[in-house]
Protein backbone atom coordinates (compact mmCIF):
# COMPACT_ATOMS: atom_id res chain seq x y z
CA UNK A 1 0.00 0.00 0.00
CA UNK A 2 1.59 3.68 -1.11
CA UNK A 3 2.88 5.53 2.03
CA UNK A 4 1.36 9.31 1.46
CA UNK A 5 3.05 12.47 3.24
CA UNK A 6 0.23 15.38 2.95
CA UNK A 7 0.97 18.99 4.30
CA UNK A 8 -1.58 21.58 3.20
CA UNK A 9 -1.58 25.25 3.53
CA UNK A 10 -5.19 26.59 3.29
CA UNK A 11 -6.54 29.91 5.07
CA UNK A 12 -7.34 30.15 8.66
CA UNK A 13 -11.19 29.83 8.15
CA UNK A 14 -10.63 26.29 6.46
CA UNK A 15 -7.82 24.97 8.69
CA UNK A 16 -10.23 23.32 11.30
CA UNK A 17 -12.04 21.47 8.46
CA UNK A 18 -9.13 20.31 7.03
CA UNK A 19 -7.64 19.14 10.26
CA UNK A 20 -10.53 17.33 10.63
CA UNK A 21 -10.67 16.03 7.45
CA UNK A 22 -7.50 14.88 7.16
CA UNK A 23 -7.29 13.23 10.19
CA UNK A 24 -9.85 11.16 9.07
CA UNK A 25 -7.82 9.58 6.26
CA UNK A 26 -3.97 9.88 8.10
CA UNK A 27 -2.06 10.40 10.98
CA UNK A 28 -1.04 14.22 12.02
CA UNK A 29 2.15 14.26 12.31
CA UNK A 30 3.43 18.45 12.59
CA UNK A 31 1.34 21.68 12.00
CA UNK A 32 -0.29 20.83 8.65
CA UNK A 33 1.60 18.16 7.79
CA UNK A 34 0.35 14.34 7.95
CA UNK A 35 0.82 10.36 7.20
CA UNK A 36 0.08 7.19 6.21
CA UNK A 37 -1.27 4.30 4.41
CA UNK A 38 -3.78 5.11 2.12
CA UNK A 39 -4.84 2.86 -1.08
CA UNK A 40 -5.05 4.60 -4.55
CA UNK A 41 -9.29 4.91 -4.11
CA UNK A 42 -8.93 6.24 -0.25
CA UNK A 43 -6.18 9.02 -1.83
CA UNK A 44 -8.30 9.92 -4.47
CA UNK A 45 -11.29 9.92 -2.34
CA UNK A 46 -9.22 12.64 0.36
CA UNK A 47 -8.11 14.66 -2.76
CA UNK A 48 -12.07 15.12 -3.41
CA UNK A 49 -13.10 15.93 -0.33
CA UNK A 50 -9.94 18.29 0.19
CA UNK A 51 -11.19 20.17 -3.10
CA UNK A 52 -14.38 20.55 -1.80
CA UNK A 53 -13.31 22.48 0.61
CA UNK A 54 -10.35 24.06 -0.68
CA UNK A 55 -11.11 28.03 -1.60
CA UNK A 56 -8.69 30.67 -4.00
CA UNK A 57 -5.26 30.58 -2.87
CA UNK A 58 -4.79 27.26 -1.10
CA UNK A 59 -2.69 24.28 -1.82
CA UNK A 60 -2.36 20.83 -0.94
CA UNK A 61 0.63 18.80 -1.77
CA UNK A 62 0.45 14.75 -1.67
CA UNK A 63 4.13 12.78 -1.94
CA UNK A 64 3.28 9.35 -2.88
CA UNK A 65 5.96 6.62 -1.29
CA UNK A 66 5.87 3.36 -3.27
CA UNK A 67 6.96 1.91 0.12
CA UNK A 68 7.53 3.06 3.40
CA UNK A 69 10.74 1.47 3.60
CA UNK A 70 12.45 3.23 0.62
CA UNK A 71 12.43 6.11 3.11
CA UNK A 72 14.26 7.26 6.67
CA UNK A 73 12.78 10.04 8.78
CA UNK A 74 14.49 12.03 11.37
CA UNK A 75 13.04 14.49 13.97
CA UNK A 76 14.53 16.98 15.53
CA UNK A 77 13.58 18.47 18.73
CA UNK A 78 9.45 17.56 19.53
CA UNK A 79 8.09 15.11 17.34
CA UNK A 80 4.21 15.03 17.94
CA UNK A 81 3.39 12.67 15.90
CA UNK A 82 0.51 10.53 17.05
CA UNK A 83 2.27 7.40 16.44
CA UNK A 84 5.70 6.48 14.60
CA UNK A 85 6.00 5.19 11.53
CA UNK A 86 9.55 5.16 11.06
CA UNK A 87 12.21 3.64 12.60
CA UNK B 1 21.78 11.65 -4.11
CA UNK B 2 19.31 11.16 -1.94
CA UNK B 3 15.78 13.67 -1.85
CA UNK B 4 14.93 15.36 1.33
CA UNK B 5 11.20 16.68 2.14
CA UNK B 6 11.86 18.38 5.25
CA UNK B 7 8.90 20.33 7.30
CA UNK B 8 9.28 22.52 10.44
CA UNK B 9 7.19 24.08 13.24
CA UNK B 10 8.50 25.78 15.24
CA UNK B 11 8.09 29.56 17.67
CA UNK B 12 6.67 32.22 15.08
CA UNK B 13 10.14 34.45 16.58
CA UNK B 14 11.99 31.63 14.92
CA UNK B 15 10.24 31.55 11.83
CA UNK B 16 12.49 34.12 9.90
CA UNK B 17 15.53 32.53 10.88
CA UNK B 18 14.61 28.78 9.82
CA UNK B 19 13.35 29.66 6.56
CA UNK B 20 16.65 32.05 5.32
CA UNK B 21 18.43 28.49 6.97
CA UNK B 22 16.29 25.86 4.58
CA UNK B 23 16.54 27.91 1.76
CA UNK B 24 19.86 27.68 1.75
CA UNK B 25 19.84 24.14 1.19
CA UNK B 26 16.20 23.14 -0.14
CA UNK B 27 13.86 24.28 -2.52
CA UNK B 28 10.92 25.83 -0.68
CA UNK B 29 7.63 24.50 -1.71
CA UNK B 30 4.79 25.77 1.03
CA UNK B 31 4.34 27.43 4.11
CA UNK B 32 7.08 25.69 6.18
CA UNK B 33 7.65 22.57 3.45
CA UNK B 34 10.76 22.54 1.66
CA UNK B 35 12.08 19.58 -0.86
CA UNK B 36 15.66 19.02 -2.83
CA UNK B 37 18.75 16.57 -3.12
CA UNK B 38 21.15 16.69 -0.27
CA UNK B 39 24.08 14.63 0.34
CA UNK B 40 24.63 13.10 3.49
CA UNK B 41 27.25 15.84 4.69
CA UNK B 42 25.15 18.40 3.47
CA UNK B 43 22.18 17.18 5.73
CA UNK B 44 24.29 16.39 8.76
CA UNK B 45 25.19 20.30 8.37
CA UNK B 46 21.57 21.51 7.88
CA UNK B 47 20.56 19.59 10.88
CA UNK B 48 22.73 21.01 13.29
CA UNK B 49 22.35 24.60 11.77
CA UNK B 50 18.70 24.21 12.59
CA UNK B 51 19.18 22.64 15.70
CA UNK B 52 21.07 25.77 16.61
CA UNK B 53 18.55 27.73 15.83
CA UNK B 54 15.87 25.73 17.44
CA UNK B 55 14.28 26.53 20.87
CA UNK B 56 11.73 24.43 23.27
CA UNK B 57 8.69 23.38 21.72
CA UNK B 58 10.45 23.36 18.40
CA UNK B 59 10.12 20.70 16.00
CA UNK B 60 11.91 19.38 12.40
CA UNK B 61 10.98 16.36 10.78
CA UNK B 62 13.42 15.16 7.62
CA UNK B 63 11.81 12.54 5.14
CA UNK B 64 14.62 10.69 2.95
CA UNK B 65 14.04 9.31 -0.02
CA UNK B 66 17.02 6.68 -1.53
CA UNK B 67 15.74 7.98 -4.72
CA UNK B 68 12.68 10.91 -6.26
CA UNK B 69 12.37 8.51 -8.53
CA UNK B 70 10.60 6.61 -5.77
CA UNK B 71 7.93 9.17 -5.16
CA UNK B 72 5.11 10.64 -6.92
CA UNK B 73 3.38 13.69 -6.11
CA UNK B 74 0.44 15.25 -6.57
CA UNK B 75 -0.68 19.34 -6.19
CA UNK B 76 -4.24 20.70 -5.51
CA UNK B 77 -5.00 24.36 -5.83
CA UNK B 78 -2.08 26.42 -5.75
CA UNK B 79 1.60 25.06 -5.88
CA UNK B 80 3.62 27.47 -4.68
CA UNK B 81 6.53 25.66 -5.37
CA UNK B 82 9.62 27.84 -6.71
CA UNK B 83 10.54 24.60 -9.39
CA UNK B 84 8.68 21.85 -9.50
CA UNK B 85 11.06 18.26 -8.68
CA UNK B 86 8.60 15.66 -9.73
CA UNK B 87 6.38 14.96 -12.37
Amino acid sequence: MPYIIAVYDVGQKRVGKMLKLFRRYLTWVQNSVFEGDLTGAQLRQLQQEAEAIMAEADGVIFYQLRDERYSERTALGVDKAERSRFL
